[in-house]
């Protein structure tokens, strides 16, 4: 009861399952809720970049200006080609669905088994992130990095329990501030750099020569710049989510969130630029501009504050698509049902509840320090990228509709960015990108392995099959007694009164005496019912029992007669009181429901006090 | 399969309850085991007393001779009525008996209760002290703290569920080595002051006026001297572990015992004194005086290590002791029953297996600081010796039994001496004291409502009571079905052949195509079975199906039917598949059980493969 009402307080009351309409977003909530990830990268996606470039010189950082512009290349190659999947794919499912649709099943299982282990890297780096933040600015907090991540974990979990739209609702706020600040950071460093106040001596000019610059190093750059797309993706996921016409809201939204993308990126790339600003450990590329813009007032602490807050709300992307892909994937065998199931408040409390789990375990294996599984998290959203981008490609060429060669060439180059965005990943970053070879193969062998058990049961349970029921001669009914007591009075009663063909009593003893004693009182109590006594020399119940029970059934088989165990269980008024007990019936109920081919039934006898 | 094969390699095979008198020790093995605790106090016992009279001046440390001395008689006094209360009460349980039976149920349940908490405790913080005294020597385990106590713990655990004599045969050694250790640190100490290697200006005469000293001192320097007697009790616990005749092996034990510890503990006080060593923070008593008899050599080292080792093993005695005072309790019904059963190897494990658990919880509370714990076990174990003596005074001077002045002056003094020292604890160490005023009260508390349930339990079951058991007129049976299966099938045969007064089947659909698509299918296939549909806003299947159960109950009590649940199950063949199913059935069975008055039949299906 207590439990229940605490539910309730945190999550609402049920809706009725007619309420789902009233549940979905419209194009201001969903793309906050929906591009919180992306957005979210702006952060430090051109720190990245950076980073790469200040290891020759710091001359070299006029790079990230062309490095800069292949990233928005990418990004609008990436936007115009997944909102062909949104009209092309209008029930969501993304990368998974496009690729197995198109390139086969396993393409899609990895694609989707990429998806779904990123989603739960998303939550794990965000939340991290974020907690990094605030425990920057508040030091005697750092200490509890790994209970503030985990508590921001479960608050976020609580939220998408109450239902996607209840939490956009709070969502909202944040992401469209941070935007906010954004815009007005940009706008005041531009305005800067217009009246003068940036001299040009503050940064190399572009086209500057650089000793030592190579191919390599530019394109590891480009790399890193690329992580700052992640998050792109999930909007194609999450159509089923959106107001209906879904894919117009949808295609609409993912078109605002690649302007927004587009403008906030660049704005910081090139003030990074203008000030001839330095990445440094201490301080992030963001905060050096903010205060070189503002100095350290209000707008910059507004700055800090709301980017920490969209650090912790890029996991909420991962709340939103994680748990349809899940269903996707749910609905065509591959993980376990329950992911198809909606909860109290309509959303797909499994997949949540999952992965908050998942993400959970991260943090606090790798102590709340997931810095370096940024890689792998960037290279398990480009598989998906190439994979979708490629099965777009195979599907124009296959279907050749109206227009489809310019369809054609957009997709092209999204894949081919793609790929060799996931090359370079492969190639400069192996050494934290290796696990993914071991863990994708491994998750598309138990997507196959699963998607074969359901298979294989649901063969064994249709009716059709012509294998017909054995049927029924007869009925032995087997009662374990403990005592002469009501308890099993009442269950001998119960056996009676359906009057099967033969009730047999058993009374495990330890020692000779009690046996003995034992069968005098059963004779004067029920001198009806067969009584057989079993010696335990080694003080266990359920071993005796269940080799005679194994002799009855042999005996019953050959006559096709059923064997059922009739289990006598006292059940007490309070819950605290079941420790007071033994637990044997529980523990025979189990062990001869799973082993043994028997009916196992229970007659209560409720305490009154 | 796994598990059980894990389990015999640790515990070995299971013993024949026939075999338990094998079981049983020998005197040599008895002293080992049960008097480390004892024994392992004298490591601490004497640095304790020349830390509360260092506080004064060094000067005042003489005083330890004579608090010794007074240490000492108590000690012959505990022994002495310690032997009287073993062949008084030769099934053993020490305190706690004789406190009942003499003084009333609750001051033997308080006597109980502080001795179960106690053996908890001896548990906690003799490991953690050997703990520490190995990471004093190994200063890099250090940070590993918490994590070797508790493999200690575990260790011993396994040791102890193996059985007692086996547990014994291997910890014999480590206590004998100690006490060996011990003997040639004295007998050296001793020959070094005889030939005047010792000068008498090392020590402060004794009788030399010491300004400043108080009785309160004095009487605190006792108290924690005293503190090296708790274990005393352990052996009257502990009677029926004995071979044999179990009193006289018993008697002889404690006697062996009480020299042993008088020994030991004289000898070290003496040199402690005569080498005028002051308590150090970073050195301990023994530590100094062996380091001055020996030097750094291999002796020193000896003795070290066999003092670390015996500190480990001091909660060998909680591991001998508590699971027979849970008996005792258990056999009372104060406690729960699950205590009186023996286990594999005839140990009582279920006692073993607590008195781990909660060691280990105290240990990972305290992060392995359990220093500040040994003032409430000090008090917790004067607590019964107080109510023990005082139970063995009223025997005397009830029964007169012949030399009964004699015995009654024996516990007179040790009453007093107890009282004197509980006295003391409370009153110069109330701070760290008071949670026994807490605990001790809410423990004979929870004693006294397990005893009521229990006793309302076999008042309830006992067949003489005169309700007659309700005649069961007929039987309705509800079968819950998921859908067209030969799960379903199996199930529906068989409570066909039971022939029951009603078979219902129970569909709850969640929406209206799929409850019409459902009741045409039904009427195809078994007709002559009535089928209930239930709509479900919620998505709960729970909630429609117990709200029907309850209506169909409702009728059936009205004229004796007994209403069966049927759920059908299929069972899938590898346990990692139960994963992929919704386990509906068993939270239904799992409801219906506990709420309900209502019998509940599981009717599985195995799959193939």
């Amino acid at each position: 009861m207590l439990l229940s009402a605490l539910k309730r307080f945190l999550i609402g009351q049920p809706l009725k399952s007619a309420e789902l309409g009233e549940q979905k977003l419209n194009k201001t909530k969903a793309l906050a809720i929906l591009s919180s990830d992306a957005l979210s990268s702006v952060a430090y996606g051109p720190e990245q970049i950076l980073i790469v470039l200040v290891t020759i010189s710091t001359v070299a950082l006029w790079y990230s200006i062309p490095i800069g512009v292949g990233v928005l290349v990418l990004l609008l190659a990436l936007i115009l080609s997944y909102r062909q999947i949104i009209f092309a794919y209008p029930h969501g499912g993304g990368a998974y669905v496009v690729s197995k649709e198109n390139l086969g099943v396993n393409a899609g299982l990895l694609a989707g088994g990429s998806l779904l282990v990123d989603y739960i890297l998303t939550v794990a780096v965000s939340i991290s992130a974020g907690t990094d933040a605030i425990t920057s600015a508040f030091p005697q907090l750092h200490p509890y990095n790994v209970d503030i991540a985990t508590l921001l974990v479960v608050a976020i979990t609580i939220l998408n329990l109450r239902g996607i739209t209840e939490s956009a609702s709070i969502l909202a706020y944040p992401v469209y501030l941070f935007i906010l600040a954004l815009f007005i950071l940009i706008g005041a460093g531009l305005y800067k750099g217009m009246t003068g106040a940036v001299s040009p001596d503050m940064h190399p000019s572009l086209g500057t020569p650089v000793a030592g610059i190579t191919l390599f190093l530019l394109l590891k750059a480009f790399a890193s710049g690329s992580s700052a797309l992640t998050g792109v993706e999930a909007i194609s996921n999450a159509i089923p989510n959106f107001k209906d016409p879904g894919p117009n809201n949808a295609s609409k939204t993912l078109a605002a969130m690649g302007l927004l993308l587009a403008i906030l990126f660049s704005g910081i790339v090139y003030l990074a630029y203008a000030y001839g600003i330095a990445p440094k450990a201490q301080e992030t590329v963001v905060s050096q501009i903010a205060s070189q813009t503002f100095g350290r007032n209000y707008m910059y602490y507004f700055i800090q504050g709301t980017t920490a807050m969209i650090l912790v709300l890029a996991a909420n992307t991962g709340y939103s698509a994680f748990p349809l892909l899940a269903v996707n994937l749910a609905r065509d065998k591959y993980i376990a049902r329950m992911f198809t199931i909606r909860g109290d408040r309509l959303g797909y409390s499994n997949g949540i509840i999952f992965l908050s789990i998942m993400s959970i375990i991260l943090i606090i294996a790798f102590k709340g320090r997931t810095e370096h599984l940024i890689p792998l998290y960037a290279v398990g959203v480009f598989i998906p990228f190439t994979l979708a981008q490629t099965g777009m490609l195979v599907k124009w060429v296959r279907e050749k509709p109206k227009g489809w060669l310019v369809k054609l060439t957009i997709n092209l180059i999204g894949a081919l960015i793609s790929f060799t965005v996931m090359l370079i990943f492969f190639i400069t970053k192996l050494g934290q990108v290796w696990p993914v070879f071991i863990f994708l193969p491994l998750i598309v062998y138990t997507f196959h392995r699963i998607k074969r058990h359901y298979e294989a049961v649901g063969e064994q349970l249709r009716i059709t099959t012509c294998e017909p029921a054995v049927p029924i001669e007869g009925n032995v009914m087997i009662v374990p007694v403990a005592g002469i007591t009501h308890v099993v009075e009442n269950s001998l009663n119960y056996a009676k009164s359906l009057s099967p063909d033969q009730i047999i009593a058993v009374y495990v003893a330890f020692d000779r005496d009690t046996e003995k004693q034992f069968q005098e009182k059963w004779a004067d109590w029920q001198p009806d019912v067969r009584l057989v006594t079993l010696h335990s020399h080694y003080r266990s119940i359920i071993q005796p029992l269940t080799k005679f029970i194994d002799t009855v059934e042999h005996k019953a088989k050959e006559s096709n007669f059923r064997v059922t165990v009739v289990i006598p269980q006292f059940i007490p008024k309070k819950s605290w009181q079941h420790a007071l007990h033994n637990q044997s019936s529980l523990l025979i109920r189990a062990f001869l429901l799973y082993r043994k081919d028997l009916i196992v039934t229970t007659v209560p006898y409720h305490l009154k006090k």
